[in-house]
């Protein structure tokens, strides 16, 4: 534990959890090193594209925990890890890795990064970011139909037929975990100040 | 604004907001000056004693409004404020006042303070602290019997007819007003070790 802060970051699709983040780096810059929970999905090279496409990625068990867990607390303990890179036009690991560095300050995003009691086990602060079902959907099908340029349909059809469900299931039920919940994300810049000034003093300390 | 901020500590009964409030003054003593909402109920002299225990305490009718605006502007400004006291054995207000000196840190706490958007304006930190609805009836209860010598039916029935109800309609939506939510309230170190942490920062500042 000692030197180094572990601080998660975790609440729903659309929530503002990645703005959240970027504030953060924005204001501490490198004594930050973020790592993504969308990054350990599992890989699947037994499967054909066909058959990957099908999975529900919106379930804990999309996720390799196990590698997650050691990855992270390398970095707890100070550790370089290659972080695995996940291919989402092949819904597959990639072949390669990102070397992330330690610092004084880890942060982890992820929708469902509070379900998994082996992964809370390794965060000093738990921070779930809340924002109104219908506010997060806007900003996905923003997102993912101005951005990503995905179809409409198939933005509502993968929302009403995994997304929604497994946040009723998991995301939503693991809030409970949280030591603090900020609505409205990035736009609260009243709780941003606030997580900011934590890790300042974390690291002036 | 400038020197002086205001924080507001709001949440359900049983929620923890004491309890917090409780730990700040413990660590941060003399440069904090806490006021209860509840002081500020209605004096209703020209009322019956009979009359007045049937009032709804638990509507932000209750409450004057006005004289708390009043009240907290002032200490906001900087200046002394002769602060009601309500007599709850008389469900009235009593001919007493206390007298509260303004310090650089003014902590505001009541179930209802968000509600009133006049009392939002004057707040720099929202805090709202949460629990589930049965820990809560459970701590007002183990309160009302243990400490106060009410009969179990009394709290039961107060409890369902007006605090539940006035809880779903009042204080549950102004959750939405708050900065940060804090859960389990005065047991979350993590949270409040970022409260004071803030409230910290801004003495030193």
């Amino acid at each position: 534990m000692s030197d180094i802060i572990v601080i998660g970051i975790a609440g729903g699709t659309g929530s503002g959890k990645t703005t959240i983040t970027q504030e953060i780096v924005k204001s501490l810059g490198s004594h930050v090193t973020v790592i993504t929970h969308d990054s350990y999905y599992k890989a699947h090279h037994e499967m054909s594209y066909d058959e990957r496409i099908k999975l529900n990625y919106d379930h804990p068990n999309a996720y390799d925990t196990e590698m997650f867990v050691h990855d992270l607390s390398s970095l707890r303990q100070g550790e370089v890890v290659e972080c695995p890179v996940y291919d989402y036009t092949i819904y597959d690991r990639s072949e390669n890795t990102l070397t992330v560095h330690p610092s004084r300050v880890i942060i982890v995003e992820g929708i469902l990064i509070f379900h998994y009691e082996e992964v809370r086990d390794l965060m000093d602060i738990k921070v779930f970011v809340d924002a109104d079902a219908d506010i997060r959907i806007l900003r996905r099908i923003t997102r993912d139909v101005k951005e990503r340029a995905r179809s409409l349909d198939s933005v509502i059809n993968q929302y009403v037929t995994t997304v929604k469900p497994m946040h009723e299931a998991f995301v939503e039920p693991s809030k409970r975990y949280a030591d603090i919940i900020i609505p409205e994300g990035g736009q609260n810049l009243v709780a941003l100040e606030m997580l900011i000034g934590r890790i300042r003093a974390h690291l002036n300390s």
